[in-house]
């Protein structure tokens, strides 16, 4: 691995976010890692409980990405939000488990929030829900 | 109604939160209508696709709240952020749709998005999920 491959100062939120997805898309644990807060982070995975703290997000992340094949995904911002040091990104992730089928694909709703610390934005929590076309019932 | 029905200003995040879940409780969508800011608002329903704009999110609590039982809904807060006019809340929401049957609460999973406006705090996102216990597979 290169030294540049290890800088993590993510300069915007939209840097963290795509180094995040950019991660996902790689199956790349450690630069998963480094997308992240260090304190106080949250991930709710489709259909999951909440996860609270560096341990069980990264234990989940470590589940998802290894041993996987890098899935094809696709993304498309419904909205950003931005007051100083605080960011909250809606985004469609159009995901691929199984590459080249296309028929596996599923819509996943995500809201991506960022918080700048000094060592630049990194994503602080990661909520993600399978999205369908029925009528919402709350 | 009297006059303090009418009354939205709220002066911080959690006074808009307490009024969001207060409508819900009640079934009331006048009040409901109160906590939503004015444009741009994204809710997504568990299960559902995003909806964006006063309209579409207006007319989905409409269809959950007109003609059904209040449920009881009780909530544990999971985390709370704010900077400046943004804060985001984590909340688990234990949601008894049959009044006095405990068989049926669900546990949701809600990202609430709070912003400050000219008119106080407002809800500008609610991102819920259902949650499980099973295995996050995102």
């Amino acid at each position: 691995m290169s030294e540049l491959n290890n800088i993590s100062h993510f300069a915007n939120p939209e840097a963290a976010e795509a180094a995040f997805y950019a991660a996902f898309r790689r199956c790349d644990l450690q630069a998963m890692g480094r997308v992240w807060a260090e304190t106080e982070i949250i991930c709710i995975h489709p259909g999951s409980s909440v996860l609270v703290g560096r341990e069980k997000v990264m234990r989940s992340w470590s589940h998802i990405l290894t041993n996987a094949e890098p899935p094809t995904l696709n993304i498309e911002v419904v909205s950003r939000i931005k007051q100083n040091g605080l960011a909250v990104h809606v985004v469609e992730e159009h995901l691929t488990p199984e590459a080249g089928v296309p028929e596996s694909t599923v819509i996943v709703l995500a809201t991506n929030i960022y918080c700048l610390s000094t060592d630049g934005w990194r994503l602080q929590e990661h909520h993600a829900s399978a999205a369908s076309s029925k009528k919402p019932t709350h």
